[in-house]
């Protein structure tokens, strides 16, 4: 199998990177920053362009890694009519593509990637959708190269899907970030959390979230919770997610 | 060094089952929970009792593993007035102690801690404080018997480092309990977030939280986020979580 890959983001780096490990031809990248297209196609030993007109005609699969909205003007004044043509989004819907393609479809990692960090994908729940049949089984031949978790999901359940991932992933990921910047105000070193936040993550998938629960909201501790909000002051935004998030878990246990 | 265990919870299961595995004598558990009183006691082959008068009174050190509420009342009625008492709570003063005995501090470990599941101690952060150097000798010893990472933090400071913890782990963790929920809702197993959880945390502790974070927030992709509210309308209180959180995800990168 032939990709062209458009995009030199996160997902791009890492999905490329992983498919030429697995022995995946990469011909070509697509993207609009000269800096980090030259630093991919580098990596993974293809060419690349900024030219939409220049890209490639003769690829078997053409991945869109790039930001939602740009989805349906990347390949606008490119020569692709009829070749398989996928985004990678969790919430955009595989219509997007009918107007691109006769030939389109869906290539979901549920995963967050950063380009600095390598990832595993062979646990990466892979969520595929195509327009077809055939374009289905194409899809599942490349995400079963990667990885051991296929799903067929269509575009709404992927997007409940996708919300979810918004939660545990993203928002998490900026309550660890609040943590580091209290620790930073208070001179203490994030390193400190560090047990705490891994242990936190593997406690909730030994047990379940809710039983895995500790802290003074579900033990309803009242003048804990007050101590903490005087302590937030300088920082409202925080102090009211602080409240909504301990009445919620208060709610949640009852 | 003999112990008393003042509490059946979860940190008192964790910790005496620890401090046992190391050879420190647990002599007694006290508690008012007759049915995890007799389970705890039996796991650490020692005796059990429910009536403060039967503490004994010839232990080195009383651990108070017990809610915050409960520390200043725990040992009322009980012989103890100068043997050497320490709480294990986050945000209570070493103070609350004064009128408890002459010899007082805190040992707390910064960790998340169930009944249903074991810890390794030796990488979890112990926080100790006391009214004496000679006190604060004996709770070194005993840290450092269980765990590489011992910190003599004041009360002031252990509160900060406790609100800290909080947003890093039971906010962390009610999120995980949100995206249970919104799979369970959708139909779809929570299975499939499990890999997206442990390298949202182990992402952040490789980089740095703010340098870790991806999704449609830090993206600023609207449509995305207007999507995923109108998805919400059946959960109010979340719908208000994901705006908040958004906006702040926003601000932070600017």
């Amino acid at each position: 199998m032939r990709i062209v890959l458009l995009g030199t983001g996160n997902l791009a780096t890492r999905l490329g990177i992983s498919l030429r490990s697995k022995q995946v031809e990469i011909i070509q990248v697509f993207g609009r920053s000269e800096t980090s297209g030259s630093q991919l196609s580098g990596l993974l030993g293809c060419s690349f362009t900024t030219s939409r007109e220049e890209i490639r005609l003769d690829a078997d699969l053409y991945i869109l890694a790039v930001s939602e909205d740009a989805i349906p003007e990347v390949l606008s004044g490119s020569g692709i009519r009829k070749q398989l043509v996928v985004h990678t989004s969790g919430s955009v819907s595989i219509d997007i593509l009918s107007n691109v393609s006769e030939n389109f479809g869906v290539f979901y990692p549920l995963q967050t990637l950063s380009k600095q960090k390598e990832v595993d994908f062979s646990t990466v729940p892979f969520c595929i959708e195509a327009n077809n049949a055939e374009n289905l089984k194409t899809l599942s031949i490349l995400a079963n190269i990667l990885s051991d978790k296929v799903y067929q999901i269509d575009s709404a359940k992927r997007r409940q899907l996708h919300l979810a991932a918004v939660f545990v992933c993203n928002f998490v990921n900026h309550f660890y970030s609040i943590g580091e910047k209290l620790l930073l105000e208070y001179q203490l070193d994030f390193e400190m959390l560090q047990p705490l936040i891994l242990e936190t993550a593997n406690k909730a998938i030994l047990l379940s979230p809710p039983e895995a629960q500790t802290g003074p909201a579900v033990r309803d501790s009242q003048q804990i919770l007050e101590q903490h909000l005087i302590l937030l002051k300088q920082h409202p935004a925080w102090q009211q997610l602080y409240n909504l998030i301990s009445i919620d878990i208060k709610n949640l246990k009852q």
